[in-house]
């Protein structure tokens, strides 16, 4: 292994993560805003104890009150003296409806002067709902838009208008106060009504493209279903601020600026990769090959989440199969390409992702390995075990999709 | 389709392809070098016919005589008073030893001032040939070397050694005069002794190597051809300058300067692109998403040679496949993908290439089409053929990989 790479890519993948864990990006956004009034939390999601406590520790006795909504087993214990609800994900259920319902009253009489502070992270469409309708029928549109093959943008055209704190209308209700809406994302591209489908967020759909989906599909509706369906949801929603943080973006941009702190010239080609995981490994390592003759110190960065073909029977994850593909391409270059998950589980296994340089490949062969072997059997995890070629981080608390780095060093330039 | 952005694209390709014909290369080579003493004129490979008439026509009588050895149907006439032979390929036959032979005889007699004037292109490993031994024992160890599993690297070491013009012979055999050999490349990375077997080029492998694959594989060899194993190949040539040219790299750079004169900003990711033509259509159109924010207009260009997966039944091509895949990440925006081979046929199709902008999505749909659908069946072809997502340049006379180019409008900033 080349020791200076390898620390290199521990360095990056730690500075990475820890620029978007859930309190370091809540603090970030605080400090760009001034709350005026009386301010109140809500949090939603399954980072949302983790936002709620940054928060409160910014912030202290400047919050009056807090609703706090996160998923079974994930709330850490009381913040300041804030209502603490864990509900039910991915199937709604009471509780998810009860930390709706509390929040919705917490914000109800608030003045244009005050400020709802709203944290709001993945998993929040299911942790906070409250629907309009039973629930018993919502579950059954819901099934017979999966079963008739809708698309999510459909599904969400219908739903949305089905809920109370959905597509716009949590702010709707906050107001005359002010939102401040700190979105922890973790959806390629920051959709920001597709986040937890947008509390908060102006909807840009219409109750005609609503009612045209259910003709589309001869959805089964009850007469009240239907009359929620024609009820506009907010098309503007001028007292709300949003922070998207904790993106992929700033995952990438961390990642960033750690390789130029390192003396790499860095190169960001995407933070929207989405293609398969071994295919991008192979794509990062021609790119790096190519590079090795530049002269430069080099630092190339796609951001995203590839996708694993699952056709063997070992273990592994996208980040390891990404850089174990990338072990042949690079063989013998003073380059390394690695991969990491920003939650800090790659996929059924304990590592965050994988690590691979110019020495790799000899490694391996000489372990017993090859990168194509493994990756036929989808055993990225034993085969970088054998070569020391794991990263890992532990669970990070935070889940921003991942980040892929290939490096190029000048002492690499003649292969 | 966005017009602007198809008419740069084709003439990209259109430059890009000019830049690595045969006649180009041969010319561009020849500016640089100054021929001394009596020329003579060897020129062997599926590209030999066009480099040797380029050469004719830049140096006239200069030119003292020539031997041109080519595939079947590839003389397109005679060319000064040269000998054209057509030989076998990819089998070697009686006709390529005749051609080498000729060769040899021409370049006998040169003194130290003369100049041999040496065009190799891609097959001429077949092409250009003159076995030690009898063509039937060398037929015998070829068959017996791919029975066994040997690769390339191990069927190269012990077959060189059995040709009186592989390995660096040739050249040998010119010394004392001076050879100047220019090199049509097809091969990814330029493996200059991997070209034809270079024949003008040294020869690393050594006598104890050859000797270890025939142990390993326990082949049956005469004496005779024990023997030419055990005679050492030349390890430097000190008559030879050698001109790579018509290589990927040049088509990169070729389609990069012509992004730039079209105004983009070019990045060049790299020219040893080598995975799945639809991920990587996939990596491109990531690429291509992140910076349509950036406010610039970028050209990201891929040199290379990506794979097809045959599953379907379809029609299409790896370019085809590679900017198909792009169709729907890069829908809505001002930003195009196309992929074209340089031999100007792409799969068994009379199209180069494919291109998609962020038009094609939606006209793909409106023609009832999907993107994904077609790559599922291979059948790129038909679907960019409904949407005039072909490009056609006709048959090339040059095969050196293929390029593909992401171009970035500014005015896609916002989607």
């Amino acid at each position: 292994m080349n020791k200076r790479l390898r620390a290199h890519a521990d360095e990056i993948v730690r500075r990475a993560i820890a620029a978007v864990q859930p309190d370091a990006a809540v603090r970030r956004a605080l400090e760009r805003e001034t709350l005026t009034g009386r301010v109140v939390l809500v949090a939603a999601g399954k980072a949302a104890w983790q936002m709620a406590k940054a928060a409160a520790d910014c912030l202290g006795a400047r919050i009056g009150a807090g609703v706090v909504v996160t998923k079974y087993g994930h709330a850490m214990g009381p913040i300041a003296d804030f209502t603490c609800i864990e509900a039910g994900h991915p199937v709604p259920d009471e509780n998810s409806f009860r930390g709706a319902r509390a929040a919705l009253e917490l914000v109800a009489d608030l003045g244009a002067d005050d400020t709802v502070l709203f944290l709001l992270s993945g998993g929040g469409s299911a942790l906070f709902e409250l629907p309009l309708i039973a629930p018993e029928e919502l579950q059954d549109i819901t099934s017979q838009l999966l079963a008739c093959g809708a698309d999510i943008v459909e599904m969400n055209t219908v739903r949305k208008r089905l809920s109370g704190v959905k597509g716009g209308r949590f702010a709707a209700a906050c107001a005359p106060a002010r939102v401040v809406s700190v979105v922890l994302s973790d959806i390629l591209g920051d959709p920001l009504d597709m986040i937890a489908s947008g509390p908060a967020y102006p909807d840009t759909s219409t109750a005609e493209q609503a009612l045209a989906v259910c003709e589309k599909y001869r959805l089964r509706l009850s007469r009240h279903a239907r009359e929620c369906l024609m009820q506009p949801t907010p098309k503007t929603l001028e007292n709300v601020t949003t922070h998207i943080t904790g993106s992929v973006r700033e995952l990438v941009a961390a990642a960033t600026d750690a390789c130029e702190k390192l003396g790499y010239e860095p190169v960001i080609l995407t933070d929207t990769l989405a293609c398969q995981a071994r295919e991008a490994g192979s794509f990062l390592a021609s790119i790096a090959r190519t590079h090795a003759r530049s002269g430069k110190n080099l630092a190339f960065l796609a951001g995203g989440e590839t996708v694993v073909r699952l056709v063997g029977s070992g273990l592994g994850g996208r980040n390891q199969e990404l850089a174990l593909a990338a072990a042949d391409g690079i063989a013998g270059l003073d380059a390394a390409v690695f991969s990491a998950g920003s939650d800090g589980t790659d996929g059924p296994t304990d590592a965050a992702g994988g690590y691979v340089d110019g020495e790799t490949a000899a490694e391996l062969a000489q372990a017993g390995w090859s990168a194509y072997g493994a990756l036929e059997n989808n055993d990225a995890y034993h085969a970088l075990g054998a070569v020391d070629g794991l990263i890992f981080t532990g669970p990070t608390g935070t889940n921003v999709n991942d980040v892929a780095v290939a490096l190029v060093r000048t002492t690499g330039a003649d292969v």
